[in-house]
């Protein structure tokens, strides 16, 4: 996604040869034009994925999700992070472990916003080790839903999740895919077709 | 607002004579077209105020707050919530004590994103005792920006935020005041002109 990928050189800062920070449109301050243009980039590649729910993960999976969900028509559900969750009855709940923050959160979805019915649509921020969204994928499967795939805002493709994600035969669809940070400059992965 | 009430009273789950859940819409499943209307409400009524910027906190307040930004076509910044912030130079920091869990905690805003020169608008999930509202209201204070006021979507008139920020002279848009929550029914504040 063009647009996506000009922001990024823009504004983005490349902390090290693993760390890009985007807190200018996407993880602390917000474009939401870019958002809507993000949802509408999602909406269309999944558009005949029969999508009935969107699950993504707080905080800044909310944004790209829930313009998403607008164009789809269909409720966005966010997992909360937590230290440790209670087991409960309740809820759904997996655990996280962050390479970034070198800490383990649960997350927790209520049993009662995803159906065994449902056809769900991750969309996430970033991927990178992959963690967040075997998580997610994983809450899914627990509901006894299916999963339609992943939308991902930014994958680093220099990091393991996108392979094993895919390998293990879930559809990911990112929008900008990062393929080396080095030297302070962003590369990105060439797409067959450039949207 | 209309919708929105009535999307309270259908879903809403009134838990005790002070907490109401409305996790099946905004606080965990999200409405991604009530969002819209939400935001759509919000811009409306701040359209002439000059806003810059919308400040928010996550979680709850980005889906609205998005919502308003797309609107007012500016950015939207979310406040993190932290156990504790490390004081920086590099930080806007106040501390934001919850009644309803009994806990403080500090929230941030980069210094990156909120200029002396901006107007901001706030947004909100719920006002209550006005605790974060008045943490984010210090943060625009130590930016030396102005506020043209918050924007709520549920305040509970019956707990002391609102009157506590209203006398304080800033500008406060609830679209809906819930004016009491006993014997488990939610009754609204009358307002002038409903929307």
């Amino acid at each position: 996604m063009k647009t996506l990928k000009d922001k990024i050189v823009q504004e983005g800062k490349v902390l090290s040869d693993i760390v890009l920070k985007v807190d200018s449109f996407l993880n602390h301050q917000i474009d939401p034009q870019l958002m809507k243009e993000i949802g509408e980039e999602f909406a269309a590649r999944f558009k005949n994925a029969g999508i009935t729910k969107i699950l993504t993960i707080e905080s800044s999976g909310i944004a790209p999700a829930v313009m998403t969900g607008l164009i789809l028509d269909v409720p966005v559900v966010f997992a909360r992070k937590r230290k440790s969750v209670t087991l409960s009855d309740d809820l759904y709940t997996a655990s996280v472990y962050s390479y970034t923050k070198k800490e383990t959160n649960d997350i927790a979805v209520s049993i009662d916003y995803i159906d065994s019915d449902d056809t769900v649509l991750i969309i996430d921020d970033f991927l990178a080790n992959g963690q967040a969204l075997l998580g997610l994928l994983n809450i899914v499967k627990q509901a006894g839903a299916s999963t339609a795939g992943a939308g991902i805002v930014i994958e680093k493709g220099f990091q393991p999740g996108g392979d094993l994600i895919r390998e293990n035969g879930t559809r990911v669809e990112s929008l900008a895919i990062v393929s080396s940070l080095k030297h302070g400059k962003v590369d990105f992965l060439e797409e067959a077709v450039e949207r």
